[in-house]
């Protein structure tokens, strides 16, 4: 047994983002997998382990359920050193995160899931990737430009912004058909969160 | 001359979030609009004032720009009382933020959107419109359930959770054609924000 119980699933960079912070703080959880369309999710929703309907969920020993991973790496790195101090530091991290969640991720991930998942292939048309294709190009250049002469989205050090970020942009080549060759910035930035002690991939799920 | 410039669209709900906070805060601002593809706009982007390409923005007296409409609002609620001190309560107010934007946001305010911009008509297919309000509906019932027998979305009292949601919910009728008389509990709610002392609505440019 341990404290903290993670829904999540394994294919998805949202879930990963969860694995991602918990494995570079160290910190123990016991794991249930909701794999897209298993049966796991659908009887895990239908138990109200998902309250939003979506996993991540993070559930805490008093059986409090957390949704929405963004808001799940906020608790969980509350004095850690993940979140900064100073108000505008913080706010910029926030927005950086809800930019994710409202303009990178239904781009970036969406073209990648349309790509992966059989069950999204006929919706996967051509002039819908097309689209995908141009506005993703798009957002990757704001990332590209925001990490000129920085190191981490929020400054020097890594921040909640930085784990957000990577989930889904470090796979928009493998899994979305985006051409990172043109964002030599984000490139680099990867091979940093990369190189973080601790790290997990994706796919590890040891 | 104030200490604070709002570049803000006045028909957007993501843009009244910022002057609707201001508002209840009393705290005086420069603004200036920035309407869907204006002239103001486009000037606004050349010259850099909108950093991640969209409005809304602020920029403070030091010359710092700060984007994001949520995490804006999260800047300017320090010290107010409309941030919940207690870190799970924060984080559940985080969540329904970044439910808003990953979630509501590209479904009620998009079909709003597809309803009222004459340019964006040719994309309002039947199809799409028919998938968006069915989508719409169960984000809806999603938040009806989450205000039975409460006030609030975070609890006993208001916070930026309340803020975020109200600003796309309370036109989900009147510009994007959801059925409200399904959701008592929202429409309450709804009431209840409008009852605020300092409230203003979406059209008050005053
Ligand atoms: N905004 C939510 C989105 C959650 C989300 O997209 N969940 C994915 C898995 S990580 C999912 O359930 N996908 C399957 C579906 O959309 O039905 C978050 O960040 O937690
Ligand atoms: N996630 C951003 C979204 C900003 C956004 O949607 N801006 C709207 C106006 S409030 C806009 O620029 N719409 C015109 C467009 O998409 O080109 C936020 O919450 O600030």
């Amino acid at each position: 047994m341990t404290d903290l119980t993670l829904y999540s699933m394994p294919s998805s960079g949202n879930s990963y983002k969860i694995r991602l912070l918990l494995s570079l703080l160290g910190r123990d959880y016991t794991h249930v997998a909701c794999e897209m369309q298993s049966a796991e999710t659908a009887s895990a929703r239908a138990a109200g382990h998902l309250p939003l309907g979506k996993p991540p969920a993070l559930h805490l020993p008093d059986g409090t359920i957390l949704s929405e991973s963004n808001a799940i790496l906020w608790y969980l790195a509350h004095g850690t050193g993940w979140v900064p101090d100073d108000l505008l530091t913080q706010s910029q991290m926030l927005a950086w995160m809800f930019f994710e969640q409202n303009r990178h991720e239904p781009v970036i991930a969406v073209r990648a899931s349309l790509n992966s998942y059989p069950h999204l292939a006929e919706q996967a048309t051509p002039a819908r990737m097309e689209k995908l294709l141009a506005d993703g190009h798009a957002l990757l250049q704001i990332m590209e430009d925001a990490l000129t002469g920085r190191e981490w989205f929020t400054g020097t050090a890594p921040t909640l912004a930085d784990i957000a970020l990577y989930a889904y942009t470090h796979t928009a080549e493998s899994r979305g058909g985006f051409d990172m060759a043109r964002f030599p910035n984000i490139a680099a930035w990867c091979g940093r969160v990369a190189a973080l002690p601790g790290y997990r991939g994706l796919f590890d799920h040891g």
